[in-house]
């Protein structure tokens, strides 16, 4: 596979730039939790997040973030396979519908108040609209039943597209980023991908994406099984993965994490093909694991697996399978909490509370 | 045990006033949810939560609704057993911090809109302050391990106290409920309540609570033995079993859930101690079970029997064990997301989005 130098330089500068977290900040954070009208510990994971929070910001108690999801488009030629229960011109009608602000991920953003960017990363055909942003690295992937599914310059572009664009919301003002995708037929690269990746049998990672059949799932199964064999992709090279069987948006959103996590941004990941996404992130620069917030358990095989790998738990059980990021946008309002617990309760002292005897 | 016959009356008309829910308004829900631009029953939970809204709002796409998070406090005479990891006098100082905007609800509350209903349903001491909701049954319950927790008339007019707040807030506009609660020592009076109600071991039924040590865990298993033992609760009578071994805010809030469902409010239940008062609440009229909505999974032993009971699931994991309607006040958004999908997103027609093939 050929490379461009440029592109390789771009995601190995990212991952240099991606520090630990703040241990003073963090340590702060969890004093001043300790002092609140509460018993230690009691709320829980809402606790964690404020000191991760505080870790990542190297503040101990940072305001509500202004947000947004990065909804990433692309199309897939594994859909010759019959691999998804839609047809494929859905990516490019969903995106002008997110878009119009017709889609779940858009009504769930109005009401936290985060903003939806749409990015075609490679949907095909031509769409024409203003507000998409076009960064188009191919018109879809190839069928990766029969070739890869992307070169790895390519895969490296797309990384180095959700890099970029990290940056452009950070200097934006962006303080909290959500994964969000869309792309008729994605769940079968992500399933290949994690498979690859964790080692997981391929019947482990494959669901049935939007509701698939049972001759559906079997054709899945096995078109996953013949990319795997014909590219034999390397484990431990996470953009061989995502070139030779992964997607575009797959590795656009991967680059999004790495973009957010060098600008200490935390990032809120949604379902199945986001946390693939972001576990192929971990795998080229591991210390962006300590950028990420897993939002909600996906009905989607494979997610528990995917998040397993990646050492998270999910805050939300609503046996959601739609991507788009709409159960990241569901997990804003937590990310808020914890972010307003620690500013706005009052402590044993200023309210006049007795401590614990225990 | 003597009973007022007006509080009986008030329990009694509460009970004949639920209706089940309405079907034809729940089908018109669940069509139009399957015309909007998403894969079939893709958003899960929030799909069930809007076809059930509808349900009991009598309409398929109501707004989301006022919010209220009533907070019953109380005492509780058990404390002298050492079951607590806090003074008692924690639950009048939490009531002036509830009332100053300083507790976790107020934070969480504020976040989304809800108003804080503070209610003295049953603490010691006299509580001084114009916010609070004085609805004092009598100051704190008796020491259940050595006598009844208090009469069956003084549990009634508890249960009536909160029909009538419900009544009240319904008045005022309140479309949504949630259960908060605040009474050191109150997973005690849960615990024993739970054993009766569900037929579990008091071992299931008793955890840590705020965080007691292990001796303390030990005392407080030993305390509900003896009051089991002692007062041998009828098991179907929830009045009988609210009045032996409960407390005033777990009569209260058996009571809210009761008078919410009478006027077709839904409420959204908190942690362990608001589960078992609305146990309590569904042992006294059935039907009342389909207005409830379970918010989180407490770490606290015993909530997980007590949700199953009712056959209910949680939307949230956050590890948290605080009460006082921390874990309702963080579902909120999810019962406003689930209005808002039915309310703002575009059909497949609308948008021109293809069906499925599946």
């Amino acid at each position: 596979m050929t490379t461009n130098p440029a592109t390789t330089k771009t995601i190995e500068e990212a991952a240099l730039r991606i520090r630990p977290l703040d241990r003073e900040a963090m340590a702060e954070a969890a004093g001043r939790l300790d002092q609140l009208t509460k018993p230690p510990g009691s709320l829980g994971k809402l606790e964690e997040l404020a000191i991760r929070l505080a870790g990542i910001a190297g503040e101990a108690a940072a305001k509500p973030p202004a947000k947004a999801i990065v909804v990433m488009a692309a199309d897939h030629g594994v859909c010759e396979e019959g691999v998804s229960a839609f047809p494929q011109e859905v990516t490019g009608q969903m995106v002008l519908n997110f878009l119009n602000g017709g889609a779940a991920i858009n009504v769930l953003a109005r009401q936290t108040g985060a903003e939806v960017v749409c990015v075609d990363i490679g949907v095909r055909g031509e769409l024409a609209d203003d507000r998409l942003v076009v960064r188009k690295v191919r018109p879809g992937t190839a069928n990766m039943a029969r070739e890869a599914a992307m070169t790895r310059e390519e895969a490296e572009r797309a990384i180095g597209i959700g890099i970029d664009l990290a940056g452009e919301l950070a200097a934006k003002g962006i303080g909290l980023l959500a994964t969000g995708e869309m792309g008729i037929g994605n769940t079968t690269p992500s399933a290949a991908m994690l498979a690859v990746l964790s080692g997981a049998d391929v019947e482990e990672a494959v669901g049935r994406g939007t509701g698939i059949d049972d001759e559906g799932l079997r054709r899945k199964r096995a078109a996953i099984r013949k990319a795997i064999k014909l590219h034999a992709p390397d484990a431990g090279d996470a953009i061989d993965v995502l070139a030779k069987v992964g997607g575009l948006e797959l590795a656009g959103l991967a680059g999004l994490v790495l973009g957010a996590a060098a600008h200490r941004i935390p990032v809120v990941i949604d379902g199945f093909i986001s946390t693939v996404a972001a576990l192929a992130a971990c795998r080229i620069a591991p210390l962006a694991k300590d950028y990420l917030i897993a939002s909600h358990l996906s009905e989607e095989r494979g997610h528990l697996r995917a998040l397993e790998e990646l050492g998270l738990e999910p805050m939300l059980r609503l046996g959601m399978r739609l991507g788009e990021g709409s159960g990241a946008a569901l997990a804003f309002p937590l990310v808020d909490a914890s972010c307003n617990v620690l500013r706005e309760m009052a402590t044993f002292g200023s309210a006049g509370v007795s401590v614990s005897q225990g």
